[in-house]
Order: structure tokens, then C-alpha cells, then sequence
């Protein structure tokens, strides 16, 4: 019979203990269920709800049980459901009547939300350390080519030349305002619920502030309803770090372009890539693509949960339950990425010859012309269109913008001039960007001293 | 080094090999990758690609394997990254060279295609006949109380009375349409991509009607190209099973009303039900709130997978492996609900005076004494205003409908006889409801042939 | 006051009259609405519930009222809240109480049901023609182009030789299936709910099949409460335009890649191409993005139905009526998709000889080689390693395959022979795969007298 | 020809332009489109990069344009595509050359950035204040009904004694969290991107800083091609208002059951709620209903925003475009509910006897009694054992809590005295729960104090 079957006059069916069961998952969350059981007896026993003793032999037995499991010598069992139960059960099968003190005043309501804040709590930091991690890689590697040359792209199509460090720190940025995000859902993860009991707090004289000492949270929830009933703030990780995700999908995307046949601005290290059960060339860029792939995933776990809680009454409901799966689904896999990505990254070897190749492409030096000619007073709209028409004239006469002369310019831009012919160059294209924020190459270096610092 | 690691300078870093391995979880295609590759391996001999004694001993080889993995014997490795890795390197173990003749004029893109589509054509037919034994859960508790009668809501108010048979009624022809997306996804299921390759075919003179012979398909894939690169009926099935998911996240929407104590409409078997760590009390709905919650993980995967496809250029990208964890997530849940759901509703109690009593509330009568006024030739919306006032009344003096004298309903209704009177009968309301599809006890009786026919 | 304020004692506050009216877009479903109501009234007076000579007022009154919204001579009145309000108070107002008699045996929850499915009906047939006209555009420009050779990309890296009329009939492929699944959801969109009432059928004596047959349904629906409670027909149809967006989002992504300079495999015409507001050279494959990006809206889309219904419980909610706004902007957005992709694929200009460039990598014959050595007896795994040794001792060497010596090659494939000297000729490797459903110039040329066929 | 149009050789296919115009929903962003470029062109004439005559010209000429839209006298063209082609034509039909000088430096890339952050730096701040609003009108009603007594649920079934009040401010909590959220993003969204231009910033010498400060931004953004390139503050918002609906269909669901004649909890006014066109009685809670359904609505904008940003490469691509709609729907979405929610808040009359008849079930007393025990040092969890027996010894002799004598409770638990039969007193219930955060009277008093001084 399980620990709450008093009234219950049938054994629980077999097909439902497995389709309720969490032990199979939230055993993950063992650590934060001991440490919260140790601040609430702590304070069972300061506030005298049980004997001062017995609530220290069971901080004992629970340090005990912890090393049980950390050891791996702690046997879960699928009919006591969950992590709380098969704790507290083997609390009391250690110490007999005086462990089964320790539920006083708690419910696994209360009790369970406080253990995914606990380790929402010890995941968020880590996850923002390894997110420092990853903008580390892509810092190395922009400063490590600070001016190497390459075609910027809109539409997929060449726009302007740029610093391939620019576009990398690009992805920087992205990083650091996930970065950000996370420490502002911290917030609403670093209170303190416990207290709540099941639904309506207790009544007996329980000391929540002395909780929330104990375990270093900001401060207490104000409502032991809302304490109970909702977990906004697994959702809004979830939203961070489908964020994130899509951040990385988008630089997987720009890898997998790069490390294309037709592109070839970068290779991988073979240690990063996979070959073909049947093609003996292939050399493939899989981290790229799964984790572009298992973007997928985590848009996935965000989508279960908005779901999950829709429509859902006040208080707790059982559905709850399935906030975990998704939740732990979703920081396995962001963890997974920013584990194997940096170490992928460190090992690029930049193509720029075939970068600069691209990069000498004259049509992406034709706002440079169109700006040249607001400089000597022509209004911009003016000068867009005699680029354009110049534009359609080499495209007329199959030639390249920089393999025309003067003269031939001068159809479509009257005032061109001599210095209309040198603007075709890579570098002085590049040179000329540099405001802040440009990817010129003095702005550039301003930008890697600025992560350099601060990373 | 990996199994296709000929031109690989650098072992598989041990990161990317733990993100991106898949034996974790594609291990349970086994069974329909050694179907697949005994087909393949049997046209391979008959065709002379291989000699035949080759052909016969793969064959016996796999077979082998077969009864290794279904006993627990065979050790899966995780450097050989999937099923189909792992399954080649134990033949190749086993037979030595010869075995290595097996992947002939195959790819690990058309294998995997043929291993889900193998796979799937097995779990719809088990998903469609666990549908075929809900559905009869809720036609068998349907049928045994024919007669109960309950008001029928709308907007979750009392809108007119119905029979608790038409009622779950309506499920069974949910559960219907199910069943029969479940048909239409199948025909697109069954369709053998093996001979594709990687992406083009091969050079190979293989026999691919021998293969869709060999293993009842109903026709082969018309390109090679779209055989390797889609998974659209991988995300029809989702998209199939969230539908599902929907109707039972709403039939579990009306049992936890039902077993609440303002409705205390139905009680659930103490064996599927459970209670609270706190409160002594507590009988919860456990089944019908985690199914509920769990419409939002099928609804995620759903999302995940069409995330994934979004976007993808042709054919195969990595990105594809993580099709299979959603969608066997997906499955998995499906059945798990398929499985514990009926034998609950099995042991449902009807409380039928309480259904009784809330449905002899006279305001689910006011639809009939409009259609009353409508059979003496009053048009329908003048009928309409005139019970509309008659509420009104009623409510402004504190008394409900049948509390009323003649001539009180007279103000209102002026062609009021003492007919309408006698309107306030729940049993005489759903009587008169006779028309296909109605409540009527007789169009009920009619459904409930039909399903027991049909079933 | 409203139509149904009868019982009411406040005017409905404006603020709630502008959440609540769906007139502003339901107002496209007038054709369906009074097709409908033309049907219903028919019924009406042929089973003696109001007089046959109403019956056929009404008729005439809703032909008129038709042809005054189809002239826009018709005033949409938003304290009308909905389509069928609207008709039917100027109906009273045309006809005077005699058209306050449409409304019987009928409730809106039925009615609108009748209407979408009638609406839909419509759309699917229009949808699935467009999706013909895609098909016919691919099918032309693979047929134009036939013997076309391209590199066939895994990994967006390059894998083996195919004909471009291949790849465009992989698509052809998928939105063959889009097509056929539209044919199915058809079949449950096709059948007739009015008659269900609000909830419970009707105390009147109507005739469902009647109807039925009047508005060429397939058949009747079988369970009120189900009738007016469900939305699966539009969820279905949502999955089936996502899939599709999918499917487009892909040809999307192939269509941007060709476009860059990087491939630069066709030219787009200039007509269905946008420029730049700053860069004058820029000439952007702007249709295929946006039809790329327009796939997260329909995917947003289907999640707004699918939540939108979890947890309802039977039967009509409120919630229901937001079915609407996401539909149309579904099939709104797939309808502009199929009439502007088409006309786009016609002006697609191939360059040939840069596919064909690309298609000379010698790479792309690899597998050749190794089933070249299949061909002459090594098993397959042993000619794989032995090709990709090769691999790796061109990259060693910084040579292609091609360009080494067969001494050279026999360091790593000992067996290979002059033969394998010539496999390097992109024609031949194409030639080569003549299997079903492979690139083979006849395998291809089969598949479009396939397609010419049935197209 | 479009004003991007110099080098192309035909005019845009009609279809085209139709496909890919934003005007007809953009415009709404006019305000800020012309704040913006008023700010740029200052900065223009500041640095000299044009005449500052010609920049107090533009100045001037934009403040008319405003007027002419705000007053409804601008004829917004489709062909101009956008709303900043159809501001910056006006101003070249107004000025002439001197017109054309507005668009240097600037690129719709970098323009449109700018209009969203302006835009939503507006919308964000009127939502909180609506928000606020909100809360107040359930502080409210909280505070006009502080002694109120009701049972709290768990699973939709009998947990505990509650208050009312404390049930109403667990959602003054979440939509607080939901305020605090909007200021997190806020943060995010006050970055000035102008200045990025296209992709790589300018050659001309402008003044970032400037425009920054002139339209009040914390800061520039550090790299421009992240600067055209991201959209995830967008999304960020869009996750924020996805928890907010999440909490609205919480209250909603919770109202519907409130106003169902099951529960009978409360009952709202006349004017917030609509009525049946069929069935007379009906008043159904529609705001709720439909705000519950918008929720759906607003979970796909998100999703689509997602889904569109996923694998898009650098930088810029059309598909972004797509961002707009589902984002302006999703904010109007979210301002109705806060504008109609509120006031039916303040019509919704409290059936307290209702209510405290509910209260009244001895069974919400079942862990009162457990902890009773606990005060007199019975371990907890043999106290929960004890009231489970009692409780089913109830049930098995069909009797309540609190009709059994001493004696029978003394069967179940031994150390029941004459103080165990007070216990099921509701206000004693409640009584009891003075912790901080829990529902005790006091408690809940001074949580009303709280929320009286923040709100």
C-alpha cells in the first residue's frame, strides 16, 4: 500500500503505477530533495514542531542516504513513485516512528517545487558557464583572423565585404544577451516556495524565513496557491533557451554553408565530423547539423509546457507532473551542444584565400559607390539609381562592375571620377566602416578588446 | 576507427561521439533491421550482386543476431554509433569478409527509412486495435447505462438534457476518426524506399521489386532523391496521434469535472486513482489529469519534428536523425495511455442521481418550450424573445421555471398552455430528441447498434 | 439588444461587443451560410415545420441578400456580431416575422459547423488544384532540362552525381503526397452536422438526410453532442498545409542556395526578384524566403488549434470561435504560395555549365569506385575502407582523385584496373543508376512520362 | 519601377508585389518610422553628411507627413511596398532631390529595426499599465471580499479550506511576475540599431551616438550585422505575453468553473456575458471562454516566430519580414483581454453562502486533524495513516467526518480527544493558517496590504 493509501481500499493498478511513476527521472533531482529536507527539518526542530534530536538524526540519516546514492548503492523503487517517497521511505526503514516526522508541515507539493528551483538554480549557472565558454571559442577564432576578409550576405546573396571576426562576434552578442536572459529568469527561479504546503500553507508554527536562509534563496513566495500552482518559470528557461537554440541553429546554419563544396571558407577537424556508411568522400559536419536539428527539440519542450499549464485550475494538478521530462530533455541538450561545439570550433581552419576570392566580387562594392557619390553632394536616391543602371550595364554587356572604364561609367554615373575605379578593393572597402559598431578593421578591434575584457 | 573511416586522419572525438551516437535509442528498430537487411541481402544473392552460399549465410547470420538481441545476449557499443552499425560489425564479426558483402548497394539513408517505415507499419496497426479497445471501454459503459440522463453543457453551463450514453458516445466517433487518419497514414507508410542509396541509387544491378515482395509492401518509392531526404509521414503520424491526444485531453477534461464534488457526476475505482502525501483525505483522478498533461509532449514532439524539417535543403542532413526520440516518445505515450485508460473507465461508478438531479434543472427545458411555440406557429425567434423574457422574469422574482403559475408565464409567453406546464420532465425532454444523431432513448439505442456492430 | 437578449437585463458592454463579434472575418463564409440556410428552410417547409410558402419567401429573401453582399450593396453590422446574425436579422427586416421562422430546429453551433465544412469543401478542391499547377511548373522545368547534371548534395556536401530533373521531381513527389492527403481530410470534412442543434438535435420533426442530399454531402453525422464540439476536420487540414509549407520551405532553401553567387546554379527572373534599399547591385530570391518564412505561420497556425482545443470539455466552448482567424490565414497564405511559386519556376534559367563544373568534382564518384569493386568480387565494407584510404591519400597530397596515377591508386586499391581511370565522367556516373527510381537518364526519362501522365 | 530599381530589366510580376508588400500592415509603425528618420537626418545635417538646410527641410517635411496620416489624408501605396518607401516617396513628391538626400546612410534593414524597437518600447509600457490595471481589479475584488470562505483544490477535488482573497491575489502574483518579465525584456529592446545600415555600417561619417541619445536609447548595439540579422527581443516578447495568456487561461478556466451551476461560486454581470440564439436560458461567461481560446492564438505567434528564425543564416533575410504580423497580433491580442478582463472583474457578484457551503465538507478538515496529531507527537506520517482509515471508515459506513462520535474516531486513531470534533469549523480552518504567504486571515491581510501600497 503506498504511504498516502490510508483510505484507499484497493491496491493501486499495476499499468497505473507505471503510467504515474516519476522515479524513473526525478531521481535526478535527489541532491536538491536532500538538501531541502535538511533546511525543513533543521527548522522543524528549531521551531519545536518535532524534538530537536530527532530532527538532527534525521539530517544524519539523510546525509547518509545521500551517499548512498551517490555511491550508487541506493535502491529506487518504481512503487514508491517518486524521489521524495523513495527518500523518506528509506529514511524511515533507517530510523524507524522518528523519520516519519519528517513530513511535518510539507506536502510534495511544496516540497517539489522547491526541488526544481534548487536545481534550476545549480543548472542556470552552469549552463551560463559553459555559454561563456562557447562565446570564448568564437572570440579565439575571430581574433585569431582579426583580418581576414569575406563577403557579408543578405538574402544569401553578396551585399558587403566584411571581417570574417565581425561575423563571428556577431553570434557573440546573441550569446551574451542568452547569457543575460538567464540571469534574469534566475531571479524568478531564487525564491523560496517551501511552506506552501499543499495548498494553503499549514498549521503548524513553521519558520519559512529560517528556510530561506538556510538555503541561500532571494526570499520567500508571498502566496501558497501560486507557490503550488505554477511554474512560469520553467516555461520562461525554456523560452531562453529556445532562444538560444536558435541562435545556434543559425550558426550551424552559416558552418554548414561554409564547409559546402561550393563555399569552402572553412574546414572542420576530422575528429569533428563523420564520414558515410557508403560514400568513401564524405566528410560531414554533424555537430552543425544536429544541433540545428535539435532545435527542433527544444521548441518542442517549450510547446509541452505552454500547453501542459494551459487552461489548467488553481492549484496543483497532477499534469504538473510532466513539466519534468521536457525540462530536463531541454538542459540535457543545451548542455550537450555547448559541451561539443567550442572544442569544434577551436579546431576550424580558415580557407582565406577562397574567403578573399569571394570577397573581391565587385557588385559588393556598389553601395561604396553609391556613397562616394553622396559625399560629393548627390542625394542617395540619385546615386542609387545610377549605380543600379550601372549595375544593369554590366549585366547587359556580361562584364564585371570593376571591368569597365571610366568612360562606360560615366553613362550611368555622370560624375564618376578616377577614384570611382579604386573602390573595387577588399580592404579599403572594409576600411572605410568604421563607425562604432562597423565592421571596419579598427572597429573590429575595438569589439575583440571589448569581449577580451569582459569575457 | 568508425566503420566508414577510410579517409579519416583523426579518431571521432569523444564528445561528438556521445552527441551524436543514436544506439542509445533506434536500438528498438532492431527487429526491422534485420528484417530489412534479409530482404535486401536475398535479392542481393538472387540478383548475383553476391554469391548466393554469401547471401544464405548473412541470412543465417542475422537471424542469429536476431536471437541474441530478443535474449539480452548482444552487447550494443556506442562506437558504432547505431542500430545498423552495430548489427553489420557483429555479422562482419561473425562471418569475416563474407559478411562484409551485406551493405551492397545500400546506404544508412534508405536503411533507416525502411527500418521507420517497417517499424511504423507495426505500431499503427497496435496503436489502431488499443483504439478499437477504448473505444469499447467507453461503448460498453455507454451500453450499460442506457437510460442515465445528464445535463448537457455548453459553454460548460447547462444547456440541454442528453443521455449519459450520448455523451461518451461522442468519443467513440472521435476515436473513430482516429482511427481512420491512422488508415489513410498507413497507405503513405507503406512504401519501400531500400534501393534510394545515400541519395541517387546505385550502380548496382538490384532488383528493387524483389525487396518490396520480400517484405509486403505495397509499392516501391518513385525517387531516389525523396526517399532518403523526407519524413512527412513521420510527421502525419504526430500530427495524427496529437489529434488523438486533443479528444483525450478533453474526455479527460469531463471525467476530472465529474469526479469533482461540485459535480460528483462519476466515481473512478480506488485502484486507479491516488492520493496525497498530505492530505488523508484525497481520491485524485490521477489517469485523466497525466493524460491530459501529456497531449502537451505529443504536441511537442509534433512541433520538434516539424521544426526540424523546416528549412532543410535536400536530401539527407544529419539533422533527420532526430526524427526518431520524438516520434518514439510519442508512440510510446500513445500507448501508454491506450493501455491504462480503459480498464479505468471500467471501474467508473455513475452516480446517476446526481446526473439526474442536476439535469432536472427546468432551464434545460427553455429550448423546448420555444420549439413548442414554434409547432403552434409562432416563428422561432419571436418564440425566442418570449421564453428569453420568461427567464428573465424568473429571475428577477427568485423562482425558477416550473415554479411558475399559467398565468405568470402568460405575461410572457401569451399563447401559453397548460402543455407547457409539463415541459419540465427530463426523461419526456430527451424522448422527444428522436432524430438521427439526437439523445433521443431510441436514436441512442440506434448509435449504441451501430457501434456494437462495428466494433 | 442582441437576438438572444431576451433573458438579458444590461446592454452588452462595447467593450465586450468588440472582443466577442467575428463578423469582421467570418463574413467570408456568406456563400456557405446561406447556401446552407437555403438548404435548411427547403427542409423546413418540406416536413410541414413552418409553411412551405415561408419556405420559399425565405429562399428568395436569402438569394437576394446574396446577391446584395456578393454587389457590396450589403451593410455588415458589427452589433451582429457573426455572418449568420447578420443574414438572418436582414432577412427578418426584408420579410417581417415571417423570417423569424428560419431559425428553427436550428442553433448556431450546428450552423457554423455546416458552414466551414462547406467552405472547406471549396478551399481543399482550390488548393489541390494550385498544387497541380506546382506540380506541372517543376514537372515543365525538369522536363526542359533533362539531361542536366548536377552534384547531389547529403550534409549539403557534395555525394553523388544526379540529374537536376531528378532533384525537381523529388519535389513533384512530396506535394503529390500534400495532394493525396488533402483527398483524405476531404473525406471527413464531407459530412453533414446541422440538425445537431446546440447540443442535443432538436424536438422538431426534421429530415437530416434531406439536407444531406440537397448540399451533396457524403453523409449525415452520426452523434449531436460530437458535432458541435469538435474541430479535428481543421486541425487535419492544418497539419496537411504544414506539411506542405514544409515541403515548400525546403524547395525554398535549394532555390536560395542555387541563387548565391557561391552555386550560382540558375538565375531567377527579374520580375519576381526585389532589390535593395541601399545596395543598388542587389537582386534577392525574395519569394522563396518569404514562402520559407510564411511556414512558421502556418505551423503557428495548427498550434493555435491544437491548443486552442486541449482540455475543452464537451461540447460547444467559446474558445471554439477562434478556429477561424487561424484557418483562414492558412489556407490564405498556402492559396498566394501556389499562385506566385509557379510562375516564378518558369522563369528559372539553369546554368547548366556551372552545375555541370560542380558536378565534375571527382568526389562524387567515390561510391563508384567502391561499387566498381563490388562489381569484381571485394565485399563492400573492404572496398569502402579501400576508396577512402584513397580519399584520404589524395587529400595527403593535396591531389584529386583524378588526378593520380593507377599505381598511385593501387597503394590503396590494389585491384583496380584502367577501368577505374574512367569512372570520373559525370555522364557516366549518372548513366550508370538506371534502377527504378534512380537518377539514370531513363530511369528519369520514365519518370516524367510518369508525371506527364497524370499531371 | 520600384525606387530599388536601377538595375533590374522588368517590372515586378503583380503577383509578386501582392506576395511581399507589408504596407498594409506596417503602416501602424508611421510614428515611429518618421521619429526615426527625423532623428537620422539631424544627425545628417550635424555631421555635415548633408546640408543642414536640407535636413530641417526633411525635418519639417516629415512632420507633415505625420499630420497628413494621423489626420487620414495619406494615400498609402501598395507598389511603394512598405511603410518606409511610402514615407520616403511622400518626401521626394515634397521636396525633390533634396528628398532623396534622407535615405544615406540608412538601409530598410537598419531602418525597420529601429521602427520595431520604438514600437515596442510603446507597447510594452502600455501593457504593463494595463497590466496593473488588472491586478487592481482582482485586488479589488479580493479586498471587497476578505473573509470570504472557500474550499481550495488540488486536482480539482477538495484539498483545503481557503479564502477567497487568497485564491484571487495567487493571480496578482503571476501577473506580477508577468509586469517584471515586460521590464527584463524592455532592457533588451531599448538598444539603438541604426547605424548598421544594410549589414556592415556606412562609409559616411555618422554620429551614432547622436541618434541614440536623440531618441532616448540606453545604448548603440556593439555589431551591426547582428544588428539587421536578430529578432530574438521579438521573440522574447512573445515568450513573456505566451506565460501571461498561460495565466489568463488559468483565471479563465477558473471563472468557467465558478459560473457553472455546478459550482455556483459567482456570477458575472449581464453585460460581460452573451447569450444562445438558440436555447433562452443561456448566459455564458464568453470573455473567459474566449480569452482561454485566444491563449492558443498567441502560443502559435510565438511559434511562428520560432519557427522563422530557425536555420536562417546571416544576416538579413527576406523570411524576417514575416515577423511583424503574428507580432502585432499577439500584442492586440493581449491589450483586448486587458482591457475587457478587468472591468468584468468588477462585475462579478460573489455567492459567498455558495461558496461556504462548499467550505463546509468536513473532508478539507482530513489534514487539520493529521497535523492536530502532529502537535500532540504523533509522527506525521503515522498521523496520515490514521485519517486515512478514518476516512475510509467513513466511506465504508457512508457517513461524513464530522457526523461519527469519539468513540468511532478512536477506532482510527487512538489518541483523538473532544478537541478532534472541532476541528471542521471552516473560519477555525482558516484560522489556523497564519504563516507568511499562507491563507490565514491575517496573513491574507497583509498580503492585501502589500498589493494596496505597490499597486
Amino acid at each position: 500500500m503506498a504511504m498516502w493509501g490510508g483510505r484507499f481500499g484497493a491496491e493501486t493498478d499495476k499499468e497505473l503505477a507505471k503510467f504515474s511513476e516519476s522515479i524513473s527521472y526525478d531521481r535526478r533531482l535527489y541532491p536538491y530533495d536532500i538538501a531541502g529536507s535538511k533546511a525543513h527539518v533543521k527548522m522543524l526542530g528549531a521551531t519545536g514542531i518535532i524534538p530537536v534530536a530527532t530532527a538532527k538524526a534525521i539530517e544524519d540519516g539523510l546525509e547518509e542516504i545521500l551517499h548512498l546514492i551517490q555511491d550508487g548503492k541506493f535502491t529506487f523503487k518504481q512503487e514508491l513513485e517518486d524521489i521524495h517517497m523513495n527518500i523518506e521511505s528509506a529514511l524511515i526503514d533507517k530510523l524507524g516512528p522518528e523519520g516519519a516526522r519528517l513530513h511535518s508541515a510539507r506536502s510534495r507539493n511544496d516540497q517539489v517545487a522547491l526541488d526544481i528551483r534548487l536545481y534550476l538554480r545549480h543548472e542556470i549557472r552552469e549552463i551560463q558557464q559553459l555559454l561563456r565558454g562557447f562565446q570564448h571559442a568564437l572570440f579565439e577564432l575571430a581574433d585569431a583572423n582579426k583580418t581576414v576578409i569575406m563577403p557579408g550576405f543578405t538574402h544569401l546573396q553578396h551585399a558587403q565585404v566584411v571581417l570574417f571576426a565581425h561575423h563571428l562576434l556577431a553570434y557573440v552578442e546573441m550569446f551574451d544577451r542568452d547569457f543575460d536572459r538567464l540571469d534574469d529568469c534566475y531571479k524568478r527561479v531564487n525564491v523560496m516556495p517551501l511552506g506552501a504546503g499543499a495548498i494553503a500553507g499549514t498549521t503548524l508554527p513553521i519558520d519559512r524565513e529560517m528556510v530561506c536562509r538556510e538555503l541561500d534563496f532571494a526570499r520567500i513566495t508571498r502566496n501558497s496557491m501560486d507557490s503550488v500552482a505554477d511554474r512560469d518559470f520553467i516555461i520562461e528557461l525554456l523560452a531562453d533557451l529556445a532562444i538560444f537554440a536558435m541562435h545556434v541553429s543559425r550558426l550551424s546554419e552559416d558552418l554548414i554553408l561554409w564547409c559546402s563544396q561550393e563555399f569552402a571558407f572553412i574546414e572542420l577537424g576530422d575528429a569533428f565530423c563523420t564520414g558515410s556508411s557508403l560514400m568513401p568522400q564524405k566528410k560531414n559536419p554533424d555537430i552543425a547539423e544536429l544541433s540545428r536539428g535539435k532545435t527542433g527539440r527544444i521548441y518542442g519542450s517549450l510547446m509541452a509546457l505552454l500547453t501542459l499549464c494551459k487552461g489548467l485550475p488553481l492549484t496543483y494538478n497532477r499534469d504538473l507532473q510532466e513539466d519534468k521530462e521536457s525540462l530536463f530533455d531541454a538542459i540535457d541538450t543545451v548542455k550537450m551542444i555547448l559541451r561539443v561545439y567550442p572544442p569544434m570550433i577551436a579546431t576550424a581552419s580558415v580557407r582565406k584565400e577562397n574567403m578573399y576570392n569571394a570577397a573581391s566580387d565587385p557588385a559588393l562594392m556598389a553601395t561604396d559607390i553609391a556613397e562616394l557619390l553622396v559625399k560629393i553632394g548627390v542625394p542617395f536616391r540619385t546615386a542609387h539609381h545610377q549605380v543600379g543602371a550601372l549595375v544593369k550595364y554590366c549585366n547587359d554587356h556580361n562584364r564585371k562592375l570593376n571591368e569597365i572604364s571610366l568612360e562606360e561609367m560615366r553613362i550611368s554615373i555622370p560624375d564618376a571620377t578616377e577614384e570611382f575605379l579604386a573602390v573595387f578593393d577588399p580592404e579599403a572597402s572594409v576600411g572605410k566602416r568604421e563607425i562604432p559598431g562597423g565592421t571596419g578593421f579598427n572597429a573590429v578591434r575595438q569589439q575583440l578588446e571589448y569581449w577580451r575584457n569582459r569575457l
